[in-house]
């Protein structure tokens, strides 16, 4: 018997019939004698529906109103699946974030976690209720009811795991794990039976949506192990978790992850001095646009290019601002592409095994990739290559890495 | 410059569109320097749509799950009105019944209200903000959450405008104010200035629906002024407050109310000994179904006979516990009638002024009306009578006590 902490996103729950299927599934963790805290969203379409009707009223509502609005989107589902779950014989019970009391900041409708508070819950937990918390929310210090922002239901699961300690914290989705690389691109990617939160984090970061980049920090922090699971088909999933002693020889490549929406912006002709980077991505910043990758060589000549990615989306708007930056420190000209993409080669294993880089760029030039950028961390690569060459470039890596084998079998818990 | 609580009920804010006219008169009221509490339930067909949910999953949903399901309707409305006013440059602040704390005891679905604590939205409106307060909720001393029942908003309006000894208790609605009688039916009806509590329990138990029984009560109770007003159209209402001293004479009658959802049930033959009354009604009570009016005549022969009304759609159910208990304490046999309607005449005035009676029983006589059943209260006079009669008793007894008359001028807080 363990705790076990059960996440079901908005589409799990987006009908009656599917939180009818939810409470059966967590009834049979309670039958098999496991302790169970289960974290629900909003079913799916009602936080927009919800946005909407603000969206009629102001086009930027008050940020503590809003929370107060979309907030009541889960505590609706905690409702709905307590009933089914008493349906069942299971006794069950809902819990919004004040009641719990998810301790948060006070920056509404992008709140941090500051506190939580376990102990009504295991209070409940031992009277044999399955307890049903509102993911996503949160109460700030005055008592006024506040957001995580979006995907902040993965947040509130792996936090409440970690104050319960709990033995697992099972996110379900719509797939069956984390996958090598996507397989509607590769045929043979496989789903992986287990990949440590770095390796996570550089797999979400780069496009793989199966879990919030933020949730997995988290997870990580505190050493909470993490089970992506498919929400309505059987099957042991992935389990994210610290690396496994246990195994004599850790696979060298976890998987291979990619991302579409990228473009360019290179400033040529940089005046090579202290700051100058402040002054380019400063101004970048203050307008809201994030900054993906970032490069700059050497500098010959006493000048620089200093190249950088952001989303497609925020190009245009982007540039406008680099334009007037390029001006101000004499720089020769701005230059942008937004007909690129980014594939990255993730594991530990990279760590310890000399040549990945080698191998990987030798795949890519077999196929004749060129490549525009490079950065690596301790377990990653990334490439910026032309974007009508992704296909090509995922499916070569991940042959190269062979990772279509069959892995180790393992089971969860 | 006073403290007013407004309550908007579900079809005042049953659009964006009725939620901006709400803001639009809140926002009238602080221009003129009061300070305002808005009270609001849930946008009309919310809470509706949220117990088709709950009986999509059973038939009767757990209440402690029911009600935090149900109380998000309010919590929806709060935080779009706070918008809403402050898109005006109204500063509003939204409040769910745990955040106020309106403390209630724990009978889920129906709780009553034990205390509210009036520091928070004191120390708002301080700072000049308009507190708008979820209706029809509050939370027991675990913090679970409660609602008071349908209708509790008009309860927490009240509630709230005691606690914070508020100068008034505006309850908008669909009428303009309180009427002599049901002007569908009597030409000559009209708005009530004024009236009193008592006589506005009489009116609202009656079958007048402008407001609920329980808030009524409340506000006499605490000696809260209410007044009933039109949520789209201007008019100073009806004030319903303790008897106007200052005005010489009472008008006797303040109006005729009626209530056609009647079925009469008579137990004839009853042997007339101690306790027969408990023996009769006992059983009815604990079917849970409500008893009006009790009649018990004097015995004669050492039987009597024992005569109740119940709501229509109780009769059978009532008949059916009746014939049991008949042949348990020897009565002759149970008759049952559901063609009959009530009438009363209600009016503090009755008390000090003879003959009310009398006058009545006249007018009635004199379009041939047979009284069924007759009872008495210090302001009230009902009347059981043959429900084809209806129409033609309640437009003499309003002629015959002058009820069309044009009464004094007054005017709103």
């Amino acid at each position: 018997m363990s705790l076990i902490v059960q996440k079901f996103g908005g589409t799990s729950v987006g009908s009656i019939e599917r939180i009818e299927q939810v409470a059966d599934k967590v009834s049979r963790f309670r039958a098999e004698g496991h302790d169970v805290v289960v974290v629900v969203s909003a079913m799916s379409g009602e936080t927009n529906r919800l946005i909407a009707l603000a969206h009629q009223i102001q086009d930027r509502p008050v940020p503590r109103e809003m929370d107060v609005l979309v907030s009541t989107g889960e505590q609706v589902t905690t409702a709905l699946l307590s009933m089914a779950l008493n349906k069942r014989g299971v006794k069950a019970k809902s819990y919004n974030g004040s009641q719990v009391r998810i301790l948060t900041d006070d920056a509404h409708t992008k709140a941090r976690i500051r506190d939580i508070d376990d102990e009504r819950l295991h209070a409940d937990l031992d009277k044999g209720y399955v307890v049903v918390v509102a993911g996503f929310q949160g109460v700030d210090e005055h008592g006024n009811i506040t957001t995580l922002g979006r995907g902040g239901s993965d947040t509130t699961a792996v936090a409440l795991a970690a104050a319960l300690k709990a033995d697992e914290c099972q996110i379900y989705t719509d797939v069956d794990g984390v996958y090598t690389t996507d397989p509607r691109m590769v045929d043979g990617a496989r789903r992986l039976d287990r990949i440590t939160f770095e390796e996570m984090l550089e797999m979400a970061s780069m496009g793989s949506k199966v879990l919030q980049i933020r949730a997995v920090e988290f997870a990580g922090k505190y050493n909470v192990p993490l089970r992506v699971l498919h929400s309505f088909e059987e099957g042991p999933g992935t389990l994210i978790a610290l690396e496994d002693s246990s195994q004599m020889e850790t696979p060298t490549i976890a998987g291979i992850a990619f991302n579409r929406d990228e473009a360019k912006l290179t400033v040529v002709g940089v005046p090579d001095m202290p700051g100058i980077a402040h002054r380019i991505l400063g101004p970048i910043g203050e307008a809201n646009i994030e900054v993906d990758v970032i490069v700059q060589n050497v500098e010959h000549d006493n000048t620089t290019d200093f190249t950088f990615t952001v989303s497609r989306g925020d190009l245009a708007r982007a540039e406008e601002v680099l334009k007037k930056v390029a001006e101000d420190i004499n720089a020769e000209e701005v230059r942008s592409d937004n007909k690129i993409a980014k594939v990255s080669i993730v594991g530990v294993g990279m760590r310890s095994h000399a040549g990945v880089a080698s191998q990987a760029f030798a795949a890519l030039a077999e196929v004749g990739i060129n490549i525009q950028m490079i950065t690596t961390s301790e377990i990653k690569i990334s490439v910026i290559i032309e974007e009508k060459f992704l296909e090509l470039a995922v499916r070569s890596l991940h042959s190269s890495f062979g990772l279509s084998k069959e892995p180790q079998n393992e089971s969860p818990a």
